[in-house]
């Protein structure tokens, strides 16, 4: 994978710890925000609220990435857009392919947040020979036949699997013998894969349970005012954070997994 | 939304910081693997590394809801799977509508982790009226018109938004006027609620962003063994952590948020 064969990331990339990688998207996602507001600056208190982590935390995730800020400027959002990428490594072309196109396949497929974060959709593998070029999002779905052949000549090195869960192991398989090192799971399935294959699966429900939990307090609050000002989210930007918001506490970050 | 109006558990919440309710979807999906394979208990080690959470704050995580463990048992999985889920709430029936039946909002139609969890679909709701009366996940897909209607006889307070960006604010007046204080936003947008409504965000592109670390950091790998060593997945278990594995670390919980 031609890609991602420049060292300089990865030795950059050595001393950053595990928790600060996973919270670099959050930043980042904030940071876009501001961006597309124009915003020129932001203070680590307003960006840690807005990514739904706590300052101190913030200011010692960028001091990795040595980037300090500004003492009363803050820090400088564009330069920290491109700092955020560049670690995470999405200023680089990322060829991803998306196997199984049923509806959440389709749906990935037309799914902005890819393209404009370096994952480009390089193709649209199915197993039903009625699908093979069929245009979903403008690519024409390609069969399972041509899985490694498509991998290798697209140097491929992310699959997305959206197959059913009776399925996903064998796409799995399959990939990673075709080379695939890295495999984003949608299918409801623990996938097991050798050593060095990194597997990452979203959950679609996590979301709601938080929301169940606020629900829950929420109708407790109708029994005191007390439980009431302690429950109701304090602001409308809180009432609105993103789901990390939803980790109103310092280590509030909220993990994406599948119900097993 | 008479769902909800239990105090109990309400009541029982109000000691437990939001990062730890954050982290109880993530024990919850790990003890219910275990209760799948019948395993009868669990060590706060080997549910730790499971959910990707580190174990001393498990077992900080588990004292908020009364549970200790036993020491050189463990967890009885079967009890904490009942107290974790009576605490988010799973154990009520949440109906949800989710508004905008394109590919995403079919596919979460369909998606078995909802019902998993005690959140029923309530209702599929499209603003076309082509779509209205067409079965999705066997249900009917319901006119935009008949929304507030919908949510008042079906008593739902969660909405799931999936519809396109420009529509979804709309969408989410609409649901908070008839009554709806927690919704989970797919669209690609940052919507704005009164105070008292939650809004959280599921992120597709996320899982991909850590990914896509990694795999620069295995290219970086083949400058050296010792970096290999550092950054290669120590065990296939790890390899194959859900996403909250990711954050291998302590706080390495992996937020799902919006690019905004």
């Amino acid at each position: 994978m031609a890609t991602g064969r420049t060292h300089r990331p990865a030795t950059r990339s050595r001393g950053i710890p595990e928790a600060t990688v996973a919270r670099l998207p959050l930043y980042l996602r904030a940071l876009t925000a501001l961006s597309e507001r124009s915003v020129p600056t932001v203070s680590s208190e307003e960006l840690a609220a807005a990514a739904g982590v706590n300052s101190a935390k913030l200011r010692k995730d960028f001091s990795y990435l040595g980037s300090y800020g500004t003492r009363g400027v803050g820090y400088d959002v564009e330069y920290l857009v491109y700092q955020i990428s560049r670690e995470l490594g999405l200023t680089q072309d990322w060829p991803v392919v998306i196997v199984g196109i049923g509806n959440l396949g389709a749906a990935l497929a037309n799914y902005g947040g890819f393209a404009s974060r370096g994952f480009r959709v390089a193709a649209l593998i199915d197993a039903d020979p009625a699908m093979a070029g069929k245009p979903v999002a403008g690519l024409p779905v390609r069969h399972t036949d041509e899985l490694e052949s498509i991998i290798r000549d697209n140097g491929v090195s992310i699959g997305v699997i959206a197959t059913p869960a009776g399925a996903a192991q064998q796409v799995c398989d399959r990939l990673v013998a075709a080379g695939i090192t890295s495999i984003l799971n949608f299918a409801p399935t623990v996938l097991s894969v050798p050593d060095g294959v990194d597997v990452r699966k979203v959950d679609l429900s996590i979301e709601l349970q938080i929301l169940a939990f606020h629900e829950q307090r929420k109708a407790g609050e109708e029994s005191g005012p007390a439980a009431a000002a302690a429950a109701r989210p304090g602001t409308p930007a809180r009432a609105s954070a993103p789901a990390a918001g939803g980790g109103k506490g310092p280590e509030g970050d909220v993990p994406a997994v599948m119900p097993a």
